[in-house]
């Protein structure tokens, strides 16, 4: 097994040194031997619900829903609201995913597609009027794409009939948004919110919700025992889920929203992790021989960086790093050699980032 | 919060101070960091498949894959494997949940039910011709009914055409099975492997396979991206999984195996389980006003014990347990007022056995 590092993979991600001791401390409290349908786990998974809530400025009317991953979630999104067609922005690996699965549901797509390192154009006029949902992935993890809130907005007065679905995983924990630009909202907590893996969590919206019922009455909503009804029925009874949930990361969830609500919540968040952004992306363009991967410099992520260079300085780069202890995250899928990406994830310190670019800068 | 207590719930069930251990060194380890693509975490992922072939002597041709929970499980069984027709043995809430799932996904159900207390009749004869899959609760948890590995041996010499699954939630890790007797055994670890809950299992035949790859190319598998020839494809190519997988409770998963593979494997367990059984159901015979609320002692489960009294009883003795820092499961549904139950996980001590008897028997 290889050493520990400090990590800047884009998930798993690293954990906190806090998350870390909420860990320990759950095994000393028997976390994970509570009962899932009993008062003390109800009111941990109430309290974590609420911190989410508030973090995000959920509206009231607005359900969450646990799920077990990201990937889950995009499922749900397609089984509880398609059924026969969804547009798909795509611009990268898991822009394209979210069209998969659909794909693999049966459903017809369309897809709008820009180049991987450009966003995609979010023109309305595009979107075929039958599409009964809109997806946008917000964060392209696989090219250091990050879509503007600005862009969720218009579309969501342009298309006030269809649906929109906004994976935010890697961007949560990262940046605010305006909960009520879209009708789900999805991610997993292994990235930004720096939690062990296997948890995730889908925000929704009271369209999107009575679209699933009239589905259901229309015997063609899919989502099996987890129609968001269902979940929902659960939810509101005390924090429950239709399967056992993880209970460990729905507890290690509560502590850490916890503590960042009390210190500024997402805009605090937000300001630091772009704080960051900043010194890497400064550092990188003073770079002679690295560069950006996303072309256009709005749409640099500032949660997941992605660093094109000639492949033998990638690949003297992945180990000068990891002589010094620090593991980069490798380039994703056909941008495996050219490129590595880099966390700034809000368990990365300014120090970590520091030795981060000492490397880089060697 | 409850104080930490000797816990007799039958799932999320204790950890073992060895669990305990594993997680503690998971934190140091940083296992929750690793890339879940990457070298390390496929080797981990291999060691904990590789166990549980072991362990539960899964023939070659078999493939295992990871689910989030023991109810995905059985959702990923009918959509992988069901067209039209599902045939159900019921006799408790979590044989009745099988059912509910199949019909939750459109599917023409055939129950085949007992009553609460009694284990179903698995007479081949009532199965009607058409059934595509028949369903089997090896451990009726909210009953402490248990099946007997001869029905199963028995409908698989019957039924040659249909396709079997077997729930095995609760009995796994307590009990050898013939794999080779039914096509899909599933299962999740909060439970007899006394691991966090969020993780399941899936033993899948190579009939299954077959079948769930003719629905494949017939238009009619709607496992989405959880088709049984997808999951394969990434468990094949190195453990991995189709979404971020839960990737501390495979590690757990990983360390336990280990353990329990070297020390007598699953037969170890059957006996040891067997002999706290015995003590237990010794017990309640002789006490003045307990019983056993599954009717045949041949089908009482050596898992999770159902105990039954009257209500007043029942509530002292919760009440006393807590007394004495152990808390009883409490009853299932319609039994909650009129029994409790005991889980006999592998974690539970002859010593913490000892101090639950002294409670019951104050």
């Amino acid at each position: 097994m290889d050493l520990p590092s400090l990590t800047f993979n884009p998930g798993p991600s690293k954990l906190s040194e806090r998350t870390e001791n909420d860990l320990r401390e759950a095994v000393e409290l028997k976390i994970c031997e509570m009962s899932h349908r009993g008062n003390a786990f109800m009111e941990i998974s109430r309290e974590a619900l609420a911190g989410l809530r508030s973090f995000f400025g959920v509206p009231e009317s607005y359900k969450i829903f646990y799920t077990s991953s990201a990937t889950e979630g995009m499922e749900l999104t397609v089984r509880n609201l398609v059924e026969n067609k969804s547009c798909h922005f795509t611009c990268g690996r898991f822009s394209e995913l979210f069209t998969e699965i659909s794909e693999s549901l049966g459903k017809k797509t369309h897809r709008i597609s820009a180049p991987w390192g450009l966003s995609p154009d979010f023109n309305p006029a595009e979107i075929p009027p039958d599409s009964e949902l809109i997806t946008i992935t917000a964060n392209e993890t696989s090219t250091g794409v990050m879509c503007l809130n600005e862009d969720i907005s218009r579309l969501r007065r342009a298309c006030p009939r269809s649906l929109i679905a906004v994976d935010i995983t890697s961007l949560a924990g990262m940046k605010t948004f305006q909960i009520a630009d879209a009708d789900v909202w999805l991610f997993s907590v292994q990235k930004g919110f720096g939690l062990p893996s296997g948890l995730g969590l889908m925000i929704v919206s009271p369209q999107a919700f009575l679209r699933s019922e009239e589905l259901t009455h229309k015997g063609k909503n899919f989502a099996g025992l987890f129609t968001f009804e269902a979940m929902n029925r659960l939810i509101a009874y005390g924090g429950q889920t239709v399967c056992t949930p993880n209970m460990l990361g729905i507890y290690l969830l509560k502590k850490k929203l916890s503590r960042w609500n009390s210190s500024g919540g997402a805009i605090a968040k937000e300001n630091e992790t772009l704080k960051k952004a900043e010194r890497l992306y400064k550092n990188i363009s003073r770079h002679p021989r690295l560069k950006c991967f996303a072309q256009n410099p709005a749409n640099r992520s500032v949660a997941v960086a992605c660093i094109e260079g000639d492949p033998k300085d990638v690949a003297a780069l992945h180990e000068t790093a990891k002589a010094h202890g620090i593991q980069l995250g490798k380039g994703y899928g056909k941008l495996k050699e050219t490129t590595f990406r880099l966390a700034l994830f809000p368990a990365i310190t300014e120090n970590d980032l520091e030795r981060l670019l000492n490397v880089l800068n060697t």
